[in-house]
C-alpha cells in the first residue's frame, strides 16, 4: 500500500493505518487484505474524500478475465473504510469501525492490467454510524462499480 | 472445491462447474476464486437451494481476527452464483451470468477456524435476471451475514 | 391495520403498536403509513417471523398498473419493523428503531387487486442493530420482492 | 410536478413525462405517485444529472415527525427514474424502465416543512440496465439519504 506524501502529511491517521497494513507485507499472504495490498495506492485526499488507484492483475480476476465481483467488493470495503478518516464533521473516529451493510452495483467489467481509480466520498460520520459512497472508474473515466458502505463505530468508549 | 456425490448426480451442471473451477488448483493462485476454493464444499442441493460449507482460515480474516467483509462478499458471490443452476422454474441458464447488484449485511463477526454454512435460496430465475438470497451461519447456527444477489444472464442466444 | 387474535395474544407489544397506528384512522391521511394502513393485516407470528397480508389497490400502483416500487418499499419498511418484536434472542427492544439501510430487489410486477403476503424473517436483533429479511409473495406463491432491512435501536437508555 | 423552463426546453422527453404524470392531478389520488407529485419540482438538469426540490409535508412523515423511509424510497425511485433521460451516453431509452434493485441508506432524519433537494447522478445507461445514484440533502446542505437504483429497460424492441 502506497500513499502520496501530501496525503500522508495532511492525514497522519491515514498514514499510520497504511503503515499498519504494510507491516505484514513480504511475509506471504497472511490476511485477506494482502491479496490486494500491493497494488493499492492512495493518490489524493480532501475533506470527506479519499482517492485511490489500483492496478488490476490476473489474480484479481475471474475466469472471464474481468475483475472478480468479490475483489471489487473487497476493494470498496477497504478503500471506503480508510475514507472515514477524512471526515470533516464533528464526530471523530479513531478506528475505522466494522461494516454493517455493503451494497455494490456492477456496471461494467474491468479487464486485467487496467489501472482503476476509486473515489470514496464520505456522506456522513456520526457517533455510531458512518456512510461512504464509492465510485470505481476504469482508465477511460467510465464508472464500472459503485458501492454504498455503512460502518459501525467500535472505538473504545473512555 | 468439493461436492457431495448425491448433489453431483442430481445436478450434473453444478458438477461440471466445480470441475472447471478445480482445474487450476495446485498451480498457485491464478484467479480470485482460488483464494477460497480449497475450503468450499457443496454439501446439499434441492430445487432452488444450494448449501455450502466453508472452513474460515486466517488468510480469510482481517486484522481483528474475523472473516473479512470482502471475503464474505466473495463467498456469497460465488456460492449464490452456482445456486442459479438449482432453479426449478421454466427459465434455464447454461452459464451462471454476471452480477448486477450484491448487497451484504454484516450481523456478527466470524473468527478463524469456524466452519460456516452458506444457504443460497433462489428466489427467481427469469430469462434475463436471477435473484438469490444467501444466509451465512456460524457453527452455532447463528446468522452472521446475509446477501442479496442479482445476476444477469450472459448465455449466448441461439 | 388488522391483527389475528392469536398473534395479538401471543405478542401484546405488536398489538399495542397496531392500536397506535390505527388511532389516527378515519381522520383522513395524516401520516405516510395511512396510505397503506387499511389493507395491512397481520395473519401470523412465530419466534423471529411475522406474516402479513395486503390487498393491492389501484392507489398503490404506478401507471403500468403494478404495485409501485415506492409502495413496496413502504410495505417492507413497515412490516419488517414490526417483526423486530417477534425476536426470540436475548436483546429486547421496546421501540422498533429507525432504518439505517433498506435494499429492495424487484423480481416480478404485482397488479392491482392481488392479495400479497409478506413474510418477515428476523435474522438478528442485537443491542444496537437489527436485521430483517422480507419476501413478498403474490397469490400464486411466487416471490415478487425481497427486502433487507437494517434497523438502529432508539430505545431510551435507562 | 413542476419543471423549470430551461430544463423543459433542453430535455423535451422529461417535460413530456412531467405532463403525463400531471394529467391525473386534481382528481384525487389515483396512483401512488400522487402522494408526492404536488411537491416535486425539477430545478436543474445537465448531462447525466437531474436535480429536484421537494417540500416535506406532514403527510410524508412517520409518527416521529420525520420523512417516512418509505416516502424517501418513493422519492428516490421516481426522481432517479426521470434522471435516466439526461443520459449523455450512446444508449437511448424512450421509457424509463422498471426497477430491479433499490438500496437506500438513511443518514439523518428530515422533519416536516423541510425543503429537500435530490441530486440524481446517472452512472451508466446501457442497452438493458441503467444505474443512478441519488443524494438527498436537507436545507442545510447535509446528506440525509442516499439511494442506488438499478433499472431495466422495457422499451419495445423494433
Amino acid at each position: 500500500m502506497k500513499i502520496e506524501k501530501a496525503v500522508a502529511q495532511r492525514y497522519p491517521q491515514i498514514l499510520q493505518l497504511v503503515e499498519q497494513f504494510n507491516m505484514r507485507e513480504g511475509q506471504g499472504a497472511v490476511f485477506w487484505e494482502d491479496n490486494v495490498i500491493e497494488e493499492l495506492h492512495i493518490v489524493g485526499a480532501e475533506p470527506d474524500k479519499l482517492i485511490w488507484e489500483f492496478k488490476v492483475k490476473e489474480v484479481h480476476c475471474n475466469r472471464l478475465g474481468n475483475l472478480h465481483g468479490g475483489c471489487a467488493a473487497t476493494l470498496i470495503d477497504i478503500c471506503s473504510s480508510f475514507a472515514v478518516l477524512t471526515n470533516s464533521g464533528k464526530a471523530r473516529w479513531n478506528l475505522i469501525g466494522v461494516s454493517t451493510d455493503l451494497s455494490v452495483s456492477y456496471l461494467k467489467g474491468v479487464p486485467a492490467e487496467t489501472m482503476i481509480r476509486l473515489e470514496c466520498e464520505v456522506q456522513r460520520v456520526g457517533k455510531t454510524l458512518a456512510n461512504i459512497f464509492t465510485k470505481v472508474y476504469n482508465d477511460q473515466g467510465q464508472v464500472c462499480y459503485t458501492g454504498s458502505h455503512t460502518k459501525f463505530n467500535i472505538d473504545p468508549k473512555l
